[in-house]
């Protein structure tokens, strides 16, 4: 019986370095625990000069992807360049072989998941992709095998670590937006274009993959609501944090009114949950299933290391469904009953914080509450707070209420003269 | 190809009542999400008459437990009866007929493991046993498979829901252990005789399991050292808290000087840890690998769904490798590299929380102070509470220091007139 699997790696950059250090450092650990050890083949990229402080063996490193792909001694095609161009192509060509595929392309999921894995259904090969969501953390094996008994009431998950550390050191500091980012730029923390992060794109990206495997759906991009952390500001932290909430860029996935909710928004959550200490650069997803109730998965959700150390879990699957003959014996993704609606943003209903500027007037307290009541949103509370200045900040904390009419209330609110400032707004989890 | 399986329960206790109800409620969901559809074919107890709240079809249920794992037509057998007696007969006797097991049986694995494994191993079947530690957290799937590249460098657990929930209502409440045992016992979230709980019994139970998963080598119990929570104070709940440590209940798993600690005791963690935010009935396990860093699984650790939630998972994954003829894909525990020294008590090195009471006079510190000083125990800091009454208390936090080195300390401290009680000792772990 085959004790050894034979790995190509596509794309040499952070985490193809960490994927061969861990393989190279651990393969025999690795064979001794599984009865299969993975053996670095080739690893491909267009700069096999630079060095990336690991020893690979000689004759290893290639320039020519598509050589990788098709030569017989490789088994295993680890796709680890990113984006949705040859990415895709290397992809599609290594299925077409009849080769099992591990990558950690979340974007290319996302937008083109169905192509993927109908391709790998035609093959009868294996496409497995744990270090798409949550780096480290195996949180889709527990997901889909895991928890494959539950039906999957919601997920709540704190999916971008740059996002996490920016909020994180907004609060512990007092620092702006715009400061910590320039830090987190400086430090490494963020990308020079920060948009993928900050603007909710990649949390997105993996909220998708979430919640299709949870709905039996592969849903793509579009049904997706996306707000990014650019408009968070510290006040709004400091109202929150008063109130017992953080605020956390969240994807939100839920099962509602016969359909699912699909969301990337900065939220209030509960300083006293355990999603609310999640800080820094970490990641968790918090899932809620009929059958476990809530389970919560934790730990770095990028990096050189976490993300190979998911790259490898995966490797080792997809190698010994080579080695028993047992490939797809967990699909990549196995359309299932659940939900193919998707609830629109302007139906949802959840609890809101709303901030309004106001002058200090009497009657503006009326105004608001007349709209709030007139929209039929019920206020839990109202906190104003006292500043030497003309215009004074006005939290106000819902109970449930619906989207729709919360977006007409703040227009509404927008055109009185006595709120000097566009009204912020942010959506609470209460996580029970 | 196959596309049912057929599932013998024996035990219809709780968790096979719940068992029965999720294959019941989710079978045709589990179908089509894996292909394979889950069919409750027998359920075997003694008491096959009183209503467990789940619609069993008729002619499912038997006293028959022999006659349930030999019929043919059951392809899984579910062991759910617990304890070390018969339970191991009906395991032994299922893998002997070459079929599956699926077991919650903590106390039978930790002491029978091997002779368990080398069955299964003789016949080649699977026996798997994710609902024995952490109860529906896939804890054990994210340690064998989501981690298999990993060297683990330590595993922290909260993995007993009873002794959690008396410590975070001891703390909560100001209640001491022997009030908050018996509304657990009232309430049902204790046993009657609740020693196997409160004296680390089930903790150990599950750590063994645990550690011989990461280090290759079945311990079995003898290695293990184990304390219970009764001598937990609620001064000393107290003063840890204000040096902000909260106290609970660890099992604590090491590579540590080229063997691996393995203990189970009340610790100090420090309450800003995610760890430490793990309250009530709640599990928790902490792993830190030398690839993934550290990464944290969370959910209920016992009751009537969560555990079936592992069970059905368990169940899900031995009958997809009867499905696709890949049995011992994933071993239930193989032997490898790592570490089969078990260092002992005495050789451990933590950091160490010291609680005297002592006669409010001068010249005491200096004693104290002296003894730490002959056995190379250097103090963090020491606080001195200032309470009208003759004796007062005295808080002492290491450095890191060796355990015989601080048993011997404190037997000296014990003999000075001036300090008047027994001195109360707990370990720290600053999960760094």
């Amino acid at each position: 019986m085959m004790t050894e699997v034979r790995v190509g790696i596509i794309g040499f950059g952070t985490v193809g370095a960490g994927v061969v250090d861990c393989l190279l450092r651990n393969g025999d650990l690795i064979g001794e625990r599984t009865g299969l050890r993975p053996v670095l083949a080739r690893v491909a990229d267009l700069d096999i000069t630079s060095d990336r402080g690991v020893a690979v063996p000689s004759g290893v490193l290639t320039q020519d992807a598509v050589g990788l792909i098709e030569d017989p001694s490789v088994d295993v095609v680890v796709e680890l360049i990113g984006g949705t161009g040859v990415a895709k192509d290397f992809i599609l060509r290594a299925l077409a072989a009849g080769k099992p595929v591990v990558t950690a392309n979340k974007a290319l999921l996302a937008m083109h998941g169905e192509e993927i894995f109908s391709a790998a259904e035609r093959s009868s090969a294996d496409v497995y992709y744990e270090a798409s969501v949550g780096g480290g953390i195996p949180c889709i094996k527990a997901m889909r095998e895991g928890l494959v008994g539950n039906r999957i009431r919601e997920i709540v998950g704190i999916l971008n670590g740059t996002c996490n550390y920016i909020l994180t050191r907004m609060e512990r500091e007092g620092a702006d937006f715009e400061a910590v980012l320039a830090a987190a730029q400086a430090a490494g923390y963020a990308e020079a274009d920060p948009g993928l992060d900050v603007d909710g794109i990649d949390t997105a990206h993996k909220a998708t993959i979430l919640a299709s495997l949870a709905y039996g759906e592969w849903f793509g991009m579009e049904p997706l609501h996306i707000e990014g952390i650019r408009r968070v500001s510290l006040q709004d932290i400091h109202y929150a944090s008063e109130l017992g909430y953080r605020i956390k860029l969240l994807a939100v996935i839920k099962e509602r009114d016969g359909g699912v909710q699909m969301r990337v928004q900065p939220t209030l959550i509960p300083m006293s949950s355990l999603l609310g200490h999640v800080g820094g650069v970490f990641n968790a997803v918090w899932v809620r299933g009929d059958t476990a109730g809530g389970t919560m998965y934790y730990g770095r959700g990028a990096g050189r290391d976490a993300t190979a150390s998911a790259v490898v879990a995966d490797i080792v699957d997809v190698s010994l469904n080579l080695k028993f003959g047992s490939h797809r014996r967990v699909a990549a993704f196995r359309p299932h009953q659940g939900y193919d609606r998707v609830v629109p943003m302007s139906d949802v209903r959840t609890r809101y914080y709303i901030r309004l500027q106001a002058l200090d007037q009497p009657g503006v307290m009326a105004l608001v509450s007349g709209i709030l009541g007139r929209h039929g949103i019920s206020i839990a509370s109202v906190t104003q707070k006292e500043v030497n200045q003309p215009s004074v900040p006005m939290v106000i904390l819902t109970h449930q209420a619906r989207e729709a009419a919360i977006q007409s209330a703040l227009q509404e609110m927008g055109r009185i003269d006595e709120i000097v400032e566009p009204p912020a707004m942010f959506r609470i989890e209460d996580l029970d």
